[in-house]
């Protein structure tokens, strides 16, 4: 473990207009601090602190958030799922807790809280620990009621987040729940150690590919300018980048009120396609991996209904699939099972400067508070 | 088992003008028939066909279906595990077939589909078959390739759907999940005869109880008027009504183009409240459930923030609620657990009428097809 260095988490705007926009950009130094606090001291292997759980022995881990913390454990289900090899069952905390499912006695239940006071995420956990299943709390305010309730916890190391839109939080949620998927695997004999030094390497390229990133700012806000004049927008991904565009959607829908909905691609004919016309953007997530050319034929389909594409994609996408976009941004190449927490970061600049173009009250959104600690 | 009046299914519009009115209409009968299919003679005990299942051994469910089908399937996890106990997974077809999930070897795998062609659908059961995992097909079409595929399957006997928007299809698909359902808990041990005959007659008086529901259509005529001038709109619901509110919100922008959404009420804090103004109707499902009193008071939040809330509730729901709404739609009373079946009625109505207003094509929505029989 190392120690952490506590300067970019002031709660001083410094020179950005708004806190959202300087907890974007300190993404990448604050994801750094917490890979430190997750990597061995060669930084080839992950470190978590004893959490006495057996991931080998694990049937099954349930996830439980909400809002987007939900949407970062949305993200992990699929690493979980298809890297460490482990089932995960995933729900919004406020159904939940209500539904009282059956759990696996050899289960692990995992809860996601920005302050780790959120209500329905805590009474979550207590239904999991009135259940005899094992639970883990991964927070980002120490000491908080999730961190101590919890048999384990796990920080995020994001510092104090003032904008209630979450955004640094969310990539710090990422890294976590990534490295103790690398963890789990390793556990459950689906890494070997070159293959966990090779994944560690990986994320530790995540704050320059950021920093790049970072650099399509300007672009980002000549398309934000556009953006800002729509009513509605569709985000669309397959796999990880599902979750990505529910994100997208999300943060869009927080800061600018715009009506903006995330679909999983492969949906998209099952009806939100009806929606397309010439007035609905549709913002694409899709790095150049396996299920590219699957989302591609269902960009085609809304560009061939008359629908305006914005695609995020890498160079080796934009060569085969920028043709007809209405606009393309290239993001740098990235290890495809971390794409969904570098491709955060355009998502976050597109709905800041919607928002900022549109005068929205940036850090304090109508009708939301940061945490949500009544039901 | 019992013959099929196959009278009320043939491809007519009758007095109809349009197919999707005559499919609404045609609900009461429609049920009854498929009802008959599953019921014991003495139609106090659920009998479905030899499935050569034995749920009292299946370790956990997995639900792959596509559009209106996976909403059914969502609506389904709540029943299997709040009455028969047993875990459910559910997914998208298309993102299940890709993820490539690990499976339960004792699990059982059931794929929805009205065509029985759903292409990601049919890719998904032949997954489940490589990993050695038991599969049922529950369809419209008889000899589909999905109910020839899977190791068991069930008809839902809606009879031709001509309407691309799926409405009597949904509701038969709800009746042989909640029929599959009971044989479940029963096998499981968590049904009495006398509670598994309480259920059924409960399905019985599910006819009735529609033919009501219908004798509304013109009070959500004139609700649909106002509908219509909205671009934007939210469904709202908790429990086994959240997936309702998302069909419903589904049913509205398949043939309204309306940009409508649904939310598990619980997540209405967590981010879409910011949409909420004087131009947003909200629409809420809640019938006097044990969590009305949660969706009321996500309801009145709504309405502090100036937004047109629709509540469609029961006597006893209205009597405690309807206090500031802009507009309440009184259902009869059922059992809590059939309520998302019954509930379907309205919420189509108000889809169909909407877009009647509008003067869009009903039967045959842009951009959308009938069966996705490609990926």
């Amino acid at each position: 473990m190392r120690e952490l260095n506590l300067s970019t988490q002031s709660a001083d705007k410094g020179a950005h207009k708004h806190y959202m926009s300087k907890e974007i950009a300190e993404q990448p130094s604050v994801i750094s601090g917490t890979l430190s606090h997750y990597l061995s001291q060669n930084r080839n292997a992950i470190d978590v602190a004893n959490l006495n759980i057996d991931f080998a022995k694990t049937t099954r881990i349930t996830m439980v958030a909400c809002g987007t913390a939900y949407l970062a454990c949305n993200v992990a289900k699929y690493w979980f799922e298809q890297i460490a090899r482990i089932p995960v069952e995933l729900d919004v905390a406020s159904e939940f807790r209500y539904r009282a499912p059956p759990m696996d006695a050899n289960g692990v239940a995992i809860f996601v809280s920005q302050s780790g006071e959120t209500a329905d995420t805590l009474a979550a956990l207590r239904y999991c620990k009135s259940q005899g299943v094992k639970t883990m709390g991964i927070v980002n305010v120490e000491e908080s009621t999730i961190e101590r309730e919890a048999d384990a916890a796990l920080q995020i190391y994001a510092g104090a987040e003032i904008g209630v839109a979450s955004t640094k939080a969310f990539t710090c949620q990422l890294m976590v729940l990534f490295a103790l998927m690398i963890k789990a695997a390793r556990e459950n004999q689906q890494l070997t150690p070159a293959q966990e030094a090779e994944l560690c390497r990986a994320m530790q390229t995540l704050p320059g590919l950021m920093n790049q990133s970072l650099a399509l700012e300007t672009e980002i806000k000549t398309t934000a300018l556009e953006l800002s004049k729509a009513d509605d927008a569709l985000f669309l991904g397959r796999g990880a980048m599902f979750p990505l565009a529910l994100e997208g959607a999300l943060k869009l829908k927080e800061i600018s009120y715009i009506h903006a909905e995330g679909y999983a691609s492969g949906e998209l004919k099952h009806g939100p396609i009806a929606l397309v016309d010439e007035t609905m953007p549709v913002i694409v997530f899709a790095p150049k991996d396996d299920l590219f050319d699957k989302t591609v034929s269902n960009m085609q389909e809304v560009m061939a209904r008359g629908g305006k594409v914005l695609l995020i994609t890498d160079a080796a996408g934009a060569q085969e699939a920028e043709n007809g976009t209405w606009k393309t941004i290239i993001m740098p190449d990235v290890l495809d099972a971390l794409a969904p927490i570098l491709y955060a970061l355009p998502a976050q600049l597109l709905a800041y400067h919607t928002a900022v173009h549109k005068g929205t009250d940036v850090d304090q959104p109508r009708n939301l508070a940061k945490s949500v600690t009544v039901e």
